[in-house]
């Protein structure tokens, strides 16, 4: 085989690292996939640690050790993730997406996969040190959002169901009072969570709160526990939710009128002021 | 600033491309960025594709002309797309998985980022040349497939919804006849789609095609056409689906027995013979 370039073994590997976020790659595994020397693998990845850290695209981790090697972390600088959130408030705010009952419409938005996956990133950053072991969301509109942030994360997504399905096998269901204030149900395949395993839940709408407290009920019942509530959007009233220590990434307010008008703001959290 | 390399250009660049897959970037855009002369940045780009093709890290595309560029396709060997759906089959063959009723549990790998996002890249590989403008499926098991079909084709994501919800404007429903011969009702909102779009249909499962065929009548009301169809999982009866023209990744079929067994295959057309 041809000789291996510093330049190409570079690109590969961050390609590589960064299909796969958050899994170890052992440096031997380079090794013998480019018929290089430990010393040169160690200064190709030093080379990507800076490339990284200058262009902004993330965190390129090493771990010292037997068990160790190289780790990429899709990690989203704030002033990146605060100026990609207010553009998406700008996509988002005035007359146009406000529908009758002053709902807003962003269904396009919680499915274009660029705007999704940096959304995952963003919410995946803030929950890494939590080490989740899957993330949990209600179907269906928070499912590609979630899913993105399983993905930057490198864990499972969980999807709880309205009602219980004969092709998930045996399950837990769980009645909570939803926002309309009706009784619903939540369900659950056993198969899909362990005991003692820590969870994040993400989802695409935080108002009173009733759902994000039915998916905590929900884990209570698997004896999981929560490390972390994620939403796209949160209304700005109630102020008062059902849960707490939830973020989100927007906040919305219907200013009513005719037409009324949708204010959506980057949260304070991500874009924090002066 | 401190001049770039040529092996932290490269990397910082296949990074930033395969992050947008099926996106043009100009190169004046990667000039401007990098402080490189048009020459330079081409030559760069020659090597990134050599890449790319030496380990089977997708292509890298040119396009020339005022309005040319370089677009990154996330395009799998079919050596590769095989051996990958391969192992997935040996993951769900067997007895473990079977439900009562004769149902296959594999709500875990639809949602399991990895195989996710391998599985949406063998799909996407074989409709780049269907140019879809959209992908479109039915909630909820086959959203994450279909997330990671769209992300790879570099087009937005629809999901139709069983019943039509207020925070989707006014919606288009239709019914048709599922699996099991009740009548049920597919919903999807008017701005979700344009006319004369080109859609591809992605979801979870094929039995009989009932819930396909209702995709296709619901893409006709829109004045849509469906320039294809792909399943994640296809059992093996009935042999005569409601639909023609699918392709499935897998298999399925349930060998009757205490316990049942699962046969799992991978796709002729994915794994040919001899």
């Amino acid at each position: 085989m041809e000789k291996i370039r510093r330049n190409e073994r570079m690109s590969a590997m961050l390609k590589m690292l960064s299909d796969s976020p958050n899994r170890l790659f052992t440096l031997s595994s380079f090794c013998e996939l480019f018929g290089s020397a430990k010393s040169t693998m160690s200064e190709d990845i030093d080379a990507l640690r800076r490339v990284a850290d200058t262009f902004d695209l993330g965190k390129i981790e090493t771990v010292t050790g037997a068990a160790g090697g190289v780790i990429y972390r899709p990690v989203i600088s704030p002033a990146k993730a605060c100026g990609y959130i207010e553009t998406l408030c700008d996509r988002l705010s005035g007359q146009e997406r406000v529908l009758p009952g002053g709902f807003l419409y962003y269904s396009d938005i919680l499915s274009e996969p660029e705007a999704v996956n940096r959304m995952g990133e963003i919410i995946a950053t803030e929950y890494y040190t939590g080490t989740p072991d899957f993330v949990l969301t209600m179907e269906t509109k928070g499912i590609p959002v979630a899913f993105a942030t399983a993905n930057a994360l490198g864990v499972p997504l969980v999807i709880a169901r309205h009602s219980s399905k004969v092709y998930e096998g045996s399950a837990v269901n769980i009645n909570y009072v939803s926002g309309s204030g009706s009784i619903e149900t939540m369900s659950l395949s056993r198969r899909a969570v362990k005991e003692n395993q820590r969870a994040l839940i993400v989802d695409d709408f935080l108002k009173g709160g009733g759902t994000a407290k039915g998916m905590v009920e929900l884990m209570r019942e698997f004896n999981v526990s929560v490390i972390g509530m994620a939403f796209v959007m949160a209304t700005v009233n109630p102020v008062k939710k059902r849960v707490s220590g939830e973020k989100a990434l927007m906040t919305l307010e219907i200013r009513d009128g005719d037409p009324a008008e949708a204010i959506v703001r980057p949260a304070e959290w991500l874009c924090r002021i002066g």
